[in-house]
């Protein structure tokens, strides 16, 4: 019923060899490589005689937290708009994130931390997690993008899904467990783009940049929500989406001298963007380039992200010695060291933009070509979106869904 | 069916008109006056060669994130209990709360750092979005309770709601969504009140005062739920609201000396106030006054709200040097300085009672005036508490939203 | 229909006593007993002349409030999947927390905190809510244990729910407000298990360890629940509450200087344990045994629970001055005095264990046996698990109740 013995057999053993092997990869790594950094490990922090207050943990554990409630409550649930898909947002959001946590800190560390043979954590450097350099940042947003992807292919089942009278009852609760992560991830989104910055003016700016921009991308998702919609109504995929953009607009340039208006007015273009192409592009790319985007990937991170590398890029090309004084050190050390001027800092950013599109053009289609393999026993479109392919669902949940499977077969047969 | 076209047309233009006529103005105001404070500017921090650890961003921001999710995500969810309403609860608390944060950044802006004709901003203004100073603080429950008053108006459609079999399915859910409401405000009170007071013992002080009052007002909730419920049954309205009246009413009074047991009396009383009030006050504000107040605004920040400020009048009145130390600057300042005696404080706060109950009438009754202008186009009465006047939803659910208007509207013919 | 008038009469009295009697004797306790400590009280806080960021406050409050909200909402939300439990899954816990809250400052204060006949409070003491020494933590992983029971005791109607098709619609969201209570509680576990601990290194270690033994569980439930579901399906009970098994098994060794890699071979362990006793030691206990454990209190904090004081065993046995330098003054005192070499505190902890144990068996007994005396007045078999004992559920919610105990009251009577 849910497939062939053949098919079922290989699943039964994929999800639990694959997060055996990755498990034991990284446990092998850590064992190598990965020690205590000089604030948790108890002799080296003794040692240098430090107050207790002084340790690092008081000044980034909070703000990490809130980038773990970001990433697992946030996104985990963001997508369980998908009436059918609830378990599987929420479920493979923990199972990547929880995994994402170990493999972030091999990665970063041993860009960042790797000193004689060892990579050295703490609570400081797993905040890094899913961004800290530029390059690397952009890198992360590709993989998350490529995920997306992955997600995005199961909207092929949607059509039929919104056939059955039996489900839709629940759609209206799973339309509010996805407004739980859409605030979670507002209200956290000022931590996200905070966490990463040296302590003092430029995360307390970052964080206060953030909130700026998501309340006017929030306003302007509202009004263009409701100018676009039908009679004049509010769709929720807009308001769980569009409104965040503000938050993605500002990630480059949060931590500059962005000025309170400067941040207003990039929210506001970017709920403005983002709602549009929510209600223009996304049918467009469907209908004439065949391209799924369900979770909106390239609505809140694409268009809002390129926008705001090119805020980026304008506000690093106006920076002054007199904006900045001597904070310039920790928002453009190259800058403050005389080894770049302000306009050749912006076309090393526009650049990296550059570039970043491109690999991620590749990285994307490299990744759908990876998921095609056959190897990967991807589910067959007709199942795309459904729980229960994974997951036990409560029977009666179940039952529903055969009918929808059958008639479709039934229509496949004729 | 959902309006007439010019109705139609009208709401069209109405929410967007409202969003970008609101956010132009403020984006204006902030280009104008609105500049980074000494913490969060990097010239001026780095000049003062200051320690990063001392920004006072790490003083203000975990509790600053606690009061926002406690506005976003407690109050968004609090309303969610009226079943057909719960896009338009967490959806109208997101879109005001947001243009709140941009609104109060101006007004207390105004009020207290506008320095050489500019307003200096950080994230510890910011927290002190929804009260900061007595009057202040009055001025905003008014506001708020304004604000409920307008939802609360729809409350005339909920008989009908309450005949229709066929939406009883989801309530049970929505009920407990209202208990994520609840308890993220439950838990998050004690930074609201904290969150504004000076550094130091003051703000330790208001949070455990609010935690003691708030554990006694959910005892005396449950307590006094069962003991007035249908065969002794608790009743989820007192529970996701009356406990949380131990938080109102220690507002004016969690920084001052108030003992641990003084909080837990004075959650207790309120506790059994608030659900006295659900119990027998609201049917009789509805019956005999023809008041609708629906999410019992009345009950958890009317009557607690005045039980607390006599409290504070009362625990002023009793202040010594002898109780309070080198401390009574920060709480009490004309008493330390000799310009006040605690007695003079007590009156001075009771007569700031008076002029907010004065102004809560008055203001309510033009709030109330205003939204029965023609020009903001107010649903109809039968569609009160009904998300589909403002929003996409379900098909499903919005069939059935129709079967219980067309009953009415026989019944009305009829 | 909900029970005889004794019975009901009986039932409206016995929860407000409770409450009450319970309320008057705290508060009577607070005013004898409680007075604010030195960071709490104005005069005393003011006499010494801190700095007001050296309050304490600023190092505990976060890790404080992640702990509220790990067990208001994390424990509160986990046993929703219970579909017609919800209710008083959320409300027990609610109230049951805000009581533990007053209660354990008197317990704690007590033995921690008692000087010269008063209890002296602040957020820091309430931090160490629900463990902070050794006997003490044990103790109340035995209330919890008592606690969990009472409520597994419910599961006896659960076979009958299952019969009825009318309720397994909601089933589907119950998990996944069961999933908030899991994520909630995964996120917050590091501020749990390093709540308690001195500030410094020893706090940052704790949280970190935490974290990777939380990634490691995750990764080997996912693997386990695959490989032995049903065609490879992953289960929710699984899901939802061995992955957080990493959180438990280092309770007492989170702490000490486990490495990174330690931490993920015990959260490995822990979540592979955890996930078999769900599969297959959970069923023969009720088969065999007649031991009923709904919430898997056995497989989540039992059996992880005891490999977590072993392994500590371990790590205590292993510690040296070299490994640990200064910092073995603050993690094991005793062996920093010399008073205890590592192998006598390893045995000293073993010793803990087996006390432990025995004082889990004979006072899960007791709790069993007090739980069945007449006075207490449980509700039948046959209406366990039921909300509607407790509380006004919506109509057509109590209606479906009504089928299968008519159905069970049939099969009774043939």
């Amino acid at each position: 019923m849910a497939g062939s013995p053949r098919r079922t057999a290989g699943r039964r053993l994929q999800l639990p060899l694959l997060c055996l092997l990755l498990q034991g990869a990284t446990a092998i790594l850590f064992a190598v490589f990965v020690r205590y950094n000089h604030e948790t490990d108890a002799a080296l922090w003794h040692w240098h005689n430090h107050s207790n207050a002084d340790n690092e943990f008081y000044f980034r554990y909070p703000s990490f937290q809130d980038v773990h409630t970001m990433i697992f409550v946030g996104f985990g649930f963001l997508m369980v708009f998908l009436q059918r898909y609830g378990f599987s947002s929420v479920g493979f959001t923990f199972l990547s994130a929880a995994f994402a946590l170990q493999w972030s800190t091999l990665v970063q560390g041993f860009f960042h931390s790797f000193h004689r043979g060892h990579i050295h954590v703490g609570v400081e450097r797993l905040g890094r997690l899913s961004f800290c350099s530029w390059p690397c940042w952009r890198w992360c947003c590709l993989a998350s993008t490529s995920l997306c992807s992955l997600v995005s292919s199961g909207v092929l089942y949607r059509p039929q899904l919104e056939k059955s009278k039996h489900r839709q009852g629940s759609v209206y609760h799973s339309d509010l467990f996805a407004m739980i992560g859409t605030i979670f991830l507002w209200i956290f989104w000022p931590s996200f783009n905070s966490a990463p910055t040296t302590l003092g003016d430029g995360q307390h700016r970052s964080a206060l940049n953030t909130y700026y921009s998501l309340t006017a991308s929030t306003l302007s998702t509202f009004a263009l929500s409701a100018l676009v919609g039908r009679d004049g109504r509010l769709d929720m995929v807009h308001i769980q989406n569009a409104a965040l953009a503000g938050g993605v607009v500002v990630g480059t340039s949060a931590e500059m001298m962005l000025t309170p208006f400067g941040a207003l007015v990039a929210g506001f273009l970017a709920g403005t963007v983002s709602t549009l192409g929510y209600k223009f592009f996304t049918p467009t790319l469907e209908s004439k380039l065949k391209v799924q985007d369900t979770c909106g990937v390239h609505n809140l991170h694409g268009m809002p992200g390129v926008l705001g590398a090119l805020l980026g890029v304008l506000v690093a090309g106006l920076a002054t010695h007199e904006a900045y004084g001597d904070g310039l050190e920790s928002v453009f050390p190259l800058l403050a060291k005389g080894q770049r001027s302000a306009t050749s800092q912006a076309m090393h950013q526009l650049f990296g933009l550059f570039v970043t599109l491109i690999f991620a053009s590749v990285g994307g289609s490299l990744g759908g070509l990876l998921l095609r393999l056959p190897f990967l026993d991807a589910p067959p479109d007709s199942q795309c979106y459904e729980d229960q392919v994974y997951w036990e669902v409560p029977r009666e949940h179940e039952d529903l869904a055969q009918g929808p499977l059958r008639a479709e077969e039934l229509e496949t047969r004729a």
